[in-house]
């Protein structure tokens, strides 16, 4: 879950109309044709919750070479499982970095073809800021605590057991499927295209939906359409070969952190937006359009707030927050550390280097290497004398989206999520990344939807990362529910052909 | 060892005329006194060489509380020593925190009494940057690896085998001895002052000498006078109670690295001098006569540089780099960390709070207090809305200091090591912290000069700290012929006296 929500109001928010009316219409129709596999699922239950915890153990952080083989232990993990519940195939692929799982099952002939796509990797933990070690996952309180159990290793999972549950019960499935499930997504999805582009054929489909996505809340569902590229950078400043100490050459020593700090600065105006020459110059102005929709939104931003114990917003205030976090590019620094910084102690030294990590979020055709190649150059231009930079830089970046609603693909999805939750969707923009979206469009032809169920307080990436036991039976019941109601609807338009 | 020493041409620097010329005049007289003990320091090169080893393996880190325990075992194997050495009392002292060590030995009636004062904390460790374990000492290439082993478990060792080789060889000593060996000083020396109070009498003492000092090389001696005062400080910056995915908020969460990064930059204005208002208000312009002197040793920026690898001297240019070091103050950013920054990996966060550790070093009358009173007041004005800072403060801080040439404590000092090293001491300020002197001078009023045999490439503080094995006998030579010359000298004034 690369996804960002904006977190307000649980409000319905009608973004085009045509498409609800016609949900309301077909509503009776699809429902008469629904097999409930509530059975299955709930008495599978204690079962899926010990698989969860299971494969939540297995500490498969993509951004940690020293993680390689619990990354591939997880891939392994997951063939065994499609392979027990009668996926036709179900393998390992290699790609540039670290494996990709496929499985397929192609016994519907003349039926659409469904491809669900999730990843299995997860980001790294500060161990120390846990209340349980993040890798031995426990049941507390109708939470599963562990690192992944929300991004996203519940999306592998709940897409798995909803076709386990079809496939157990009926012995087949009413469409085709296709899982592909990535290693590599929290690093950026550097092989993620490629990956695609030489295995197009294989990979072929009719419909694609993403679960590394997120609902609103237990009752409210929604349906994200737009979200940011991403472009990460590590750099570090050197002003000496070691550190030194603070008395012998304070007043005539350069400071790395004091540098470091000063390039930060730099990055940034008074009002908050980004100083490099250049950042916004392929960002488009925000839409009449897009703007309407989102002042429709009421946005509470004390609610927004609580979330994270936040005293303030911050930001330009010529836009909204939600444009700022759906249609404004970003330049966050995700970590920097200098000198002595142990908890405890302290060492009496000018530190000699200093290292940053950041983060861009791109809007519009921003091209991540671009914009890279910009900051860099105002990180050099304003280096100061007695500093030397150094750049660690990304294998790949990945670019903006925007999906449209007037598809059959985004009907299924919307008409799915109403029919299961009693309610239409929220029309959601994002701020976080969907790389995994923009190349499905670009080589398969496809637009992945979003029917994922991570919550926006579920702490993606942080410490104390959860998911909600209720949220996995839900979660079963839409994906039944989809894959029904997909086939129904297409069954109708071919017969409609002939 | 919290000096600092300017790092030059080893040139000669007649700072007070006077005083050399009486060296000169005595020098043939002392030398004749003088009984060599060199064979008993040859003899027993190995077996302190272990022991060498063997105290330096005991890592104890001042800083750091899980380290108390260590700290005793390094006073206890002092006390040991002390023991075994034949002086008449060795005891383990509690301080107001981490322990000190005293020992004496007074059996020369009506001879005056010398106290050496040294210690035996060390500073924390970042051990990935070591080359070898720095608590498994090892001995290469003439020299000894080790945390401490130059700072200054060093000054400890010397002056102990010095007294040990004087009773071993002659079962007396030409004065009284006392030793004074502290457990805080790389802490800031926060119980020091109270202690040397309540022990008033019991370290009541004519002379004093600190081993926390350096030579300028191995045949280059020096003297420091002048020491820079030091305040310490820890803050933290709070911009939410947790991290925050960077897509999700990117836009209108305010970031605390970013936020502390701009406060450092606050600190200082555009030569490198400290913009915090009130914070040179204390410091008296560099004297006439201070200038002239400094203007007269010849410095070698590029030999400087090389130590560290550094490209550039920093600073104010209306003052020269000695001026800076020895005679101006700084606030120095120590460390700093904020949000994921392990060497591997990377997370995708808004880190919710961010720390520093900054260290002043101060001159003339600055107040420790004071001065970190008014970088507090500093910080409050210039943190943002939406984020908060809380404060660690320092048990205890140092003032600056100043000792006159013109004693018979500096004399005896200077025509040690003019005879020793065959050449008179460089006249040196240090831009270091010494605490210690400016108690002696304050509580027990007598300057300890300094006579210790650090130098000052030996990466004190830093990684890979190493101390030279022939500065060991050395340093035995230079405090067998001191105690000897001290007690000739103050023989003669006696006998004029009468």
């Amino acid at each position: 879950m690369s996804m960002s929500k904006y977190l307000a109001l649980p409000i319905l928010f009608c973004f085009h109309l045509a498409t609800f009316q016609q949900v309301s219409a077909q509503k009776k129709s699809t429902k008469t044709t629904q097999v409930s596999y509530d059975k299955y699922i709930d008495d599978h239950t204690d079962a899926h919750l010990k698989e969860y915890l299971e494969f939540v153990a297995i500490p498969s952080v993509s951004s940690i070479p020293a993680h390689k083989a619990d990354v591939e232990r997880a891939a392994a993990w997951i063939v065994n499982k499609l392979k027990a519940i009668g996926m036709t195939t179900a393998q390992v692929m290699p790609t540039g970095g670290l494996p990709a799982v496929y499985s397929s099952w192609e016994n519907a002939p003349g039926k659409p073809t469904v491809l669900v796509y999730a990843h299995y990797d997860v980001q790294p933990v500060n161990e120390a800021e846990w209340d349980n070690p993040p890798f031995i996952p426990v049941i507390k309180d109708g939470r599963i605590y562990g690192r992944g159990a929300s991004d996203d290793k519940s999306g592998v999972l709940i897409s798995i057991w909803a076709v386990e549950a079809m496939l157990q019960k009926d012995g087949k499935l009413p469409v085709n499927v296709k899982f592909l499930f990535e290693g590599e997504e929290e690093i950026g999805s550097p092989n993620f295209r490629s990956f695609l582009t030489n295995n197009k054929e294989l990979l072929k489909t009719d419909f694609a939906v993403t679960a590394d996505d997120a609902q609103h809340s237990d009752s409210v569902p929604e349906i994200s359409l737009s979200s940011r590229g991403a472009a990460l950078l590590e750099f570090t400043v050197k002003t000496a070969n070691t550190d030194a100490h603070s008395g012998q050459f304070g007043g005539k020593t350069p400071n790395s952190v004091v540098v470091m700090s000063q390039i930060i600065s730099s990055f940034y105006d008074k009002v908050g937006n980004v100083a490099v020459d250049g950042f916004y110059d392929k960002v488009l102005p925000i839409s009449a359009e897009q703007k309407e929709r989102i002042k429709q939104i009421p946005y509470d931003p004390a609610e927004d707030m609580k979330l994270l114990g936040t005293t303030a917003e911050v930001g330009d205030p010529a836009f909204s927050p939600l444009e700022r976090v759906w249609f404004r590019p970003t330049l966050e620094v995700i970590g920097m550390q200098g000198g002595y910084t142990a908890p405890e102690g302290h060492s009496n030294i000018i530190p000699g280097h200093a290292m940053a990590r950041i983060t861009c979020r791109l809007v519009n055709n921003q091209d991540g290497k671009e914009i890279i190649d910009l900051i860099v150059k105002h990180i050099n231009k304003n280096c100061p004398v007695g500093a030397t930079v150094s750049y660690k830089f990304s294998p790949g970046y990945a670019s903006a989206m925007f999906a449209p609603t007037d598809t059959k693909a985004f009907k299924y999805v919307s008409e799915t999520v109403s029919a299961v939750y009693g309610r239409q969707p929220l029309i959601m923009g994002t701020g976080g990344t969907g790389g995994a979206m923009l190349s499905f469009k670009e080589v398969l032809g496809v637009y992945a939807y979003s029917l994922g169920f991570l919550q926006a307080d579920e702490k993606w990436h942080a410490s104390n990362e959860f998911f909600r036991v209720s949220s996995v039976r839900k979660g079963q019941q839409v994906y039944t529910y989809y894959l029904q109601h997909l086939a129904a609807e297409e069954a109708k338009l071919s017969k409609q052909k002939k």
